[in-house]
């Protein structure tokens, strides 16, 4: 059995392993204060070009969307997602549990526009009601699309007409910024949102995701909150490291364009037989929508995620794939997939 | 430099590493399902006679008490703790800020009592006042003392008079019950706590803790609450295989009583040339009352905390041993120190 | 000027306030366990006929609604409402600064069906997400519509067969009960819910619900949970003094019924001229849709609130009436739509 | 049976009643946006001398204590009390419920200073700890002492010095401010406190808090907390207009004078005979300490409460005294324990 189930199925890139071997006995400083966190840090504020932004390691996602939006917004306001979002669906509540509502945008592509975002602004304008106060973003979404910079810039031009934070979830940033055609870039990130985070768990690390404030007033006590959420690690150094890693020599990125190579075999294969997609995706997920049939002969040899039913006879699946991905693992699955198309 | 400040300095121990280098391309399932979460999950439950209790893995200690606090009591209920207590001084109000009060008791050995709990018990008796439910301990305690089964059976049958939850910070349950004159066994947790935790962060693994739940009814929906609160590693294997490594072979004891060992030989010298300690800890974590110019002079080689001035030319510090810890640098230390008190 | 806005813009029945003052200056006991609440309470358990259920006199509705939800879910579980539902619009997130998610259903008549809740909770199956555990209903809904038996014992047997809570949000009850062609009463609200609250505020009193807990063990430490939410009065009489003089000679259902009387008067003069209504509303709120320039010429002698422009030359508009509306002032009103509508 | 139980076992001042009656079928605006609300919040702006000032009308004082509480704080920030505190005792862990600690400082007298206050400033000084914010002191203080002018700027400026706030809980601030001796005047809160309440419960009004907050930013966007907290009443004239009753000419403070008075018809007689008293109050709370025969003889007769025993054959008891206080029920009161006596 091979599992596309997602791109957490394996441990980390090797390169992150044996770094922490061959630092293992140093004694360093604790609770993300050694040289290695500082370190990562200051290389992912070179290489956004902001300087004056305060990067923190967590452990992972849910942790660091809680703690961003509880952090960043008073208890009456609101963050805004689409429908398809993580803290909408998939986080157990958990900005919820911190007080905050989230405001759900029905959105087909997994994507907000100011155009989306608007009607919900004007609803909410007394006291009520919730205040919107932040926009949430995934990029890649949850469906797999990506935000151009046109878009990008037309939330943040939004956002900032009308008083309101961008914060975008970057567990799948790697898959965004190297997909095929993509023109956002990292320093578009730090220019044009107030906050994001950069996912490791996802692109090759043994857990770990960096957020990056970009409003020094916006970080103002940052650990505390960190601590009290419970995600100051220790031995931060595991988080650190493992940045330091994946960013010192662009090892990110690689992992991430290594995994939206092995989706395009994958995706080209589902495209040539001619097989829909639920959404159009250029990253590391794919959602096609297969046979019944299909999918059944498919899951005798492969782990995947069935999504829904789209009628009767057919269901839409999701592939993942990742930088542990090998290549005659997806040539094997899109043979499979030829030989049952027939 | 040496340091003595904590015992999570350094990274795993080598034989966690191995494991991780070795399982690390293989695929397995994630949120903590894999089997290597679970069979370290089941050693545990052997290992404590406890078939139903529930073992979960999570990142950090202060997320496992607010994960496990907030779990187990209603809005109004409250949390009893020694006012030295991790939840009380320490989490940057975790606790609270998932709703419920911590009740400080006050307490010189960083020990709870029937007897210091009672007044609390008995004070709250209304609607007015929040209603304590739980008695939260730390064994070893933040001084590193240890409660012996006697203390922990009456605290037990305090609990179940009173109709109170017994739950046992276990950060640094390792060196507690491989100190020297130690009675309470890891069986002896399962019997007489309703929950506890068993600390890896400060025993050798790079990040984890096993909250353990003998009570099925307070294990309920577990995972939810765990998801909640950011607590969740996709890659929770991560977690399991640490366990695993710490638990298959009893490693886990061993350098915890290692950890010990180098106290001990820290302590004998201290106690040789006379100094006072401010809490009688039979662990790794050492509390001796220095003159101010020795802990000058110390510092010049060692890192090490300074706890308070005791009075005008004496301090109290505090020396944590670890796994980690060599004996020729202990010994170094105690050489130190006798040629500073000549 | 008139006004139309709510049915709060008047003090209280006469009766209330006559009441308060005969009593001013008896002392009694305090935080509603004075002998009037208690005879209040009685006589509300003995009209459901529900002899174990509990009730709370609370101050207004938010309040009750956050302190039951809140006193009934644990942190993840989330509650399912009408995506008109007061909770998820006009509380100003108050369920959701408890924890508690609040998962919002689409409804075009304010209610909710089994087959409208089915897939909320199909979709909710594990522990990355919220868990649905209870059904939030309005009766009447905040578009005036209201629940027949048959809607409610549905609602009541999905709930049971799904380990759901159901609550019904009774600001305007009264107004629900005693509608033309109503036929739910006041004990099939004791035997269908879980729990409900009668809304004072709304139908007479000068402020205050009653929240009625049949299940008493959902009732356990309720008075704690209202104390913690600022819930529970000094002077708790004030509250049970109301209830008194509303449920001891059925003056709540004649104030109502007046109230929906005076409705009927506006319902025929609208329907007469052929205005369309946003909702089927028998109750006393009506949401007419008007051409603009009658709206327009309607403000100049009235306050009522505008809903929404339903397209470019009409909008609908929001009338309400109340026990204290007077016969003469609707009669004007409907007049004045006549003499407008030529 | 005659109560000194507390001050809140009447009904209103008579005035309070007539106004309502005189009003009451006036449609005015609601949630708190009605004339009379409006006019005694610039009353007491007028009054204080701070026309910046923002004037908010809530239910009850653990109410209002969540709402300012939780509204000025950020997750991470504490509030410091005196451990005879409210918030600290008597509130059932409301602004725990809210996520925030309350730090309790040890106070005989019920009172803050600056040197009670600064080991708990100086003690919590990083991220693993919380940040002491706020100090919250009441004044009338739960044991009935008051605070000088003296002690509140001392307060003031330690605040104003380590970037603390200072919030007064004025449950009983007419009985404080109309004490014998007290120096301290309601312009002097305006002044030295950066936001404070007046009680109305407890000094003449059915139910009713004015949260007066000095600094516009702290009271930015209240409306929205105090709907979320439901604290917004929709009749909020009921609010204003008991308030405008009271300060339009004076009768807040009359009310206020009238209860001391009785309460030192009571000091005198307990002082002749020459029983001790917990606590040194010059308002309308009394602690003295009789022998356990003699309250078990005047209970006979009057209704109050025990606080506790202090020795074996004596215990402190708390009388408190009224606006609704008649002389004829403190003269026999006293009477019966000069008689007991002998």
């Amino acid at each position: 059995m091979y599992s596309f189930e997602s791109d957490y199925t394996e441990g980390a890139h090797p390169k992150i392993l044996r770094l922490l071997a061959e630092t293992n006995l140093e004694q360093t400083k604790t609770y993300g204060e050694d040289p290695y966190s500082r370190k990562a840090a200051l290389l992912i504020k070179e290489q956004i070009d902001r300087e004056n932004a305060e990067v923190f390691f967590i452990s992972g996602g849910t942790q660091t969307n809680l703690i961003a939006i509880s952090a960043f917004l008073r208890p009456h306001e609101a963050v805004i997602s689409a429908d398809t979002g993580h803290i909408e669906v998939h986080e157990t509540g958990a900005i919820e549990a911190t007080g905050h509502k989230v405001i759900p945008v029905p959105s087909c592509d997994g994507k907000l526009y100011p155009e989306t975002i608007l009607p919900v602004f004007r609803f909410h304008v007394e006291e009520h009601m919730v205040k919107p106060r932040m926009v949430y973003i995934s990029n890649a979404t949850e469906l797999g699309t990506v935000y151009s910079v046109d878009e990008i810039t037309a939330l943040h031009s939004f956002c900032r007409e009308n008083d309101m934070l961008l914060y975008l979830d970057g567990a799948r940033i790697g898959a965004a910024l190297t997909a095929d055609g993509a023109d956002l870039t990292f320093e578009h990130l730090g220019r044009f949102t107030d906050a994001f985070y950069i996912g490791g768990t996802k692109n090759g690390a043994l857990l770990g995701e960096a957020l990056v404030v970009q409003n020094p007033a916006l970080a103002r006590d940052m650990r505390y909150i960190i601590k009290q959420r419970g995600g100051l690690l220790a031995k931060g150094r595991l988080l650190g490291l493992q940045f330091l890693a994946l960013f010192e020599d662009g090892l990110f990125w690689e992992l991430a364009r290594h995994a939206n190579t092995m989706a395009t075999i994958l995706r080209n294969a589902i495209r040539e037989i001619g097989y829909p997609e639920m959404a159009e995706s250029p990253t590391n997920q794919l959602f096609p929508i297969l046979p019944n049939d299909m999918i059944a002969a498919l899951r005798k040899d492969y782990i995947f995620r069935i999504i829904e039913a789209t009628d009767d006879v057919n269901s839409c699946i999701r592939l993942v794939t990742s930088w542990a991905t090998q290549e005659a693992d997806v040539r094997a699955f899109a043979n499979a997939l030829s030989r049952l198309s027939v």
